[in-house]
């Protein structure tokens, strides 16, 4: 027996016309090049997200054909993340800090047939445009660059519409977005948002116990638009309203805080490691910054430390630390504290606010040890493996992935988490990145972490070398903070109360900078091959 | 092209299996027979459930067949809620204000096998237990009656159990729930809740703008369980894991008011004739009750007057008020303000608090005069009509109610609106409670709403009185406060500023009470039944 409701799909398109409808004096606001801030409003993007639609369309675009961008956090990339579903395609975010090889072979897998691209990223499509096929590339002319050859105005090209686009009638599964993973090895892998899925998405970022979006909220997309969907922020501030504050390429700590100031932003999300920079210049210059009261954020992408969720804290920006990956859309987990949890002793509340949380509605975790689920005791570790509605099933055009997810179709992770009797996840560390001492594991993120809680260090990477007696070792790599003296005895021992004095690094060294992903992470990968060679002092 | 994304069913088995893993130390708390306070909690509630399921399936059973549940709001209700929709069946909740003959009706309709049934609504019970067909009655013992001949205890049918039990694969599609609408005309008809439109309601009633529900919250079951599933409370409360408190019977303002106090409760639903009650206890006896802070409310199923808005405020218990129906699961729209808004002059914001709202996500709204659709003026009525995932478009084994759909797929709601600019609903009357005078329409509601903002005023009924010249004009039916003095020309008086001299009560009848339905509305039909030959003293 089947209910009496009606079959009315979860699409983007819903929240596209609600939004030009409801909110269209909302502003919308984008730092553009040059710095100077734009003001538009959710009735411009609403008009011109419509008028891309029906131009695409008239360009022959058919559906689920797939228009790429090369874009900023900007104005224009609104439009695309509305227009391009709105037309039956699908968007596809390059991400612009590839190197043009992996562009190139990225942009040719998806088959994408039209381009939008920021015309101060010309250069970086020009280095790849001979490897592909596109059949139009439109430039934003915000920096106000003539347009190559070959190329089209995006202005000119979106001016001739009509106004009178319908919306085509979609079904929910139908793909509405891409983005390809940031694997640190082995080659890209697409994943394909259903207009279900980025919708279902939407409504679970906007609740109180996820990131608590409403509509009195003036929202940062902060992460990049081509990294998951802004971890979801942009579509969850058109579903509500709540107005939108693009940062443009401008991303540096001092840009960043003069804007959530004079837009009085209330919700951003980004990178932990993008936090600490604003962490860093909210305390280097006290009450420079006048940041609206109630303002919040989340950090995702990678483990948030306990000392920068303490150092937000003070500053007045409570942080949600929430896990999820590309395949997942990315939200999976939220660490908001539960009613009981308030009255816990500060540093267990902490301990509770530092793990990834506990899963959403309709999400679904387990840790695999083998073939077994793990119990949930907070200290057996196995793969975490997710199912749900916004989790990828596979990916796109590749046969060969199927390893990714279990025989009884659950998604591996790759990341290895206990899950604690709450039901609040701690990631321990990417399987690859364990370290086997002795037949013992030890946790790198765990050392990472403790370490970045000295003052006088800004970042630190902790991997595994190989060692004669022992298997593996970790040796900790350290950017100390400018100006501070550091030496190993005094980290080893500032971590000493908190380890096992086996589970501590043999070594540290101290470098100037770590080389990181083109999404912020850990370039681990490439601190391993750097310090392959290296030959520990002594063998106890 | 379709995305790459799982295919996984919204169903209420999610969320039941949800707060079972997460929340199984948060309290569930009932008032039960003899006023006591019973405590258990969600751990509780996922074994019992599921020992429901269970036992329903071994009783025989099958997908989609129908039980019904007699039962005031406690704790074994929201295991009906749960359970029944986990074997694969529907729950029906019956309405127990209504009368023999009509509950006799609806069962056969419905072709319930299984009734669930409070012992203290036994007799109930048997005023039409011969007119109809039921397999098994499963009576809650919470009074201590001795089970009657011919039923069951549902103690001891549930305790027979093996803990077993594995949820069936739904379609999220598949019926969950089902309830009679309770028209004050005509046969009762049913609408069918899918899994689907129950968890995206749930979904959309904890968003920030519209109820804003957490885990933080603690969240009490008032308005009947039997009626549109609580306004969706309950089943928001097990999507969130927040503490749910039941009245039980106990609905005077004296006894929720004591039990607002000792739950330390943050959030109740109810009708605004029940909000009305506990205004005035606390406004009569300040200061006895210490309410939880951050309180707040929601208000729906009729108007919610601007003066009662007010009196709530000034209590600390903000009101949402939301406008939906059964067939709509109930919640449509939400009267929260805007982000602009908050500037706006006390009076304007008061005005757009007191209009039903703006629709939700995913929930299209349009009002109709005739065959034109009403511009967004706030000033032009029309009949308002709603389309939306939770939106039913049918009614149960019913073909001739298809009148209630409009040609394009539209439900027909029997309200008339006018939709401001801002998409804020303004309801101005139920269709048939409109009057017609000499060619012009007055609203009732507009004229009941003021009339009850004097304050020696307790309720009011505006209804249409044929007239020899006008054809239609308004009668005020009123009923005082305890002790006060009214009169026709005080009340003219008071409402002569707000309206047009036509538009004014021709005359004031006082009485001790006004007739209501079952869930709490004006019963017009049988005013108008009695004041049918009514007799207007002067004809200007």
């Amino acid at each position: 027996m089947l209910g009496t409701m009606m079959r009315y799909p979860l699409t983007l398109n819903s929240l596209l016309e609600r939004v030009g409808q409801l909110f269209p004096s909302v502003e919308v606001v984008a730092r553009i090049p040059g710095k100077s801030v734009l003001r538009t409003s959710y009735g411009e993007a609403h008009r011109r997200a419509r008028a891309l639609a029906e131009m695409l369309q008239k360009a022959g675009l058919r559906r689920g054909d797939r228009v790429a961008t090369l874009m900023w956090n900007q104005h224009v990339h609104l439009e695309a993340y509305l227009g391009v579903p709105a037309a039956g395609g699908v968007l596809h975010t390059l991400n612009l800090r590839l190197a043009p090889q992996e562009l190139a072979y990225i942009v040719n897998h998806a088959q994408d047939r039209v381009l939008i691209v920021d015309d101060v990223l010309l250069s970086l499509y020009e280095s790849f445009a001979a490897q592909v096929k596109l059949e139009r590339v439109l430039v934003v002319r915000l920096s106000g660059a003539p347009v190559p050859a070959g190329c089209e105005d995006y202005e000119e090209f979106i001016r001739e519409a009509s106004g009178d686009f319908q919306y085509p009638d979609l079904d929910e599964n139908e793909a509405a977005g891409m983005c390809y993973t940031s694997g640190t090895t082995g080659t890209p892998k697409g994943v394909v948002y259903s207009h279900r899925a980025l919708v279902l998405h939407a409504m679970n970022f906007a609740l109180p116990d996820v990131c608590c979006i409403s509509q009195q909220d003036v929202v940062m997309a902060l992460a990049p638009m081509f990294h998951v969907n802004a971890h979801g922020v942009p579509l969850t501030a058109v579903m509500t309203g709540a107005k939108l504050v693009f940062p443009g390429r401008y991303l540096d700590p001092e840009s960043v805080l003069e804007l959530f100031e004079s837009e009085q932003v209330t919700f951003a999300s980004a990178v932990p490691t993008v936090w600490l920079g604003i962490l860093q210049a909210l305390e280097s210059q006290p009450g420079r910054w006048k940041l609206a009261p109630g303002m919040h954020g989340m950090a995702g992408g990678s483990a948030l430390p306990e000392s920068l969720l303490r150092g937000l804290d003070r500053q007045g920006i409570p942080m949600t630390h929430c896990w999820g990956m590309t395949e997942t859309t990315p939200i999976v987990t939220a660490s908001n504290l539960k009613s009981y949890m308030r009255d816990w002793p500060e540093d267990r509340r902490y301990e509770m606010r530092a793990r990834q949380g506990r899963p959403s509605p309709f999400m679904e975790i387990r840790t695999m040890a083998g073939d077994d689920s793990a119990p949930w005791d907070g200290a057996t570790p196995g793969e975490l493996q997710v199912k749900g509605p916004w989790v990828a099933a596979s990916y796109y055009n590749m046969p060969q992935g199927g390893e990714r997810w279990s025989s009884d179709g659950w998604l591996r992770t790759g990341d290895v988490a206990n899950i604690d009797p709450e039901g609040y996840v701690k990631i321990v560390d990417r399987i690859k990145d364990l370290i086997k001492s002795g037949g013992e594991w030890i946790s790198s993120v765990d050392l990472e972490n403790a370490i970045v809680a000295h003052p006088d260090v800004r970042e630190a990477a902790v991997i595994a070398v190989s060692h004669p007696k022992w298997q593996e070792r970790p040796l900790a790599v350290v950017v100390p903070r400018e100006g501070a003296q550091l030496n190993t005895s005094t980290l080893r021992a500032f971590l000493a109360p908190k380890f096992a004095s086996w589970q501590l690094p043999d070594a540290f060294v101290f470098v100037e900078q770590l080389p990181h992903t083109s999404t912020g992470k850990l370039l681990k990968a490439a601190l391993r091959k750097q310090y392959r060679d290296w030959v520990w002092e002594k063998i106890s």
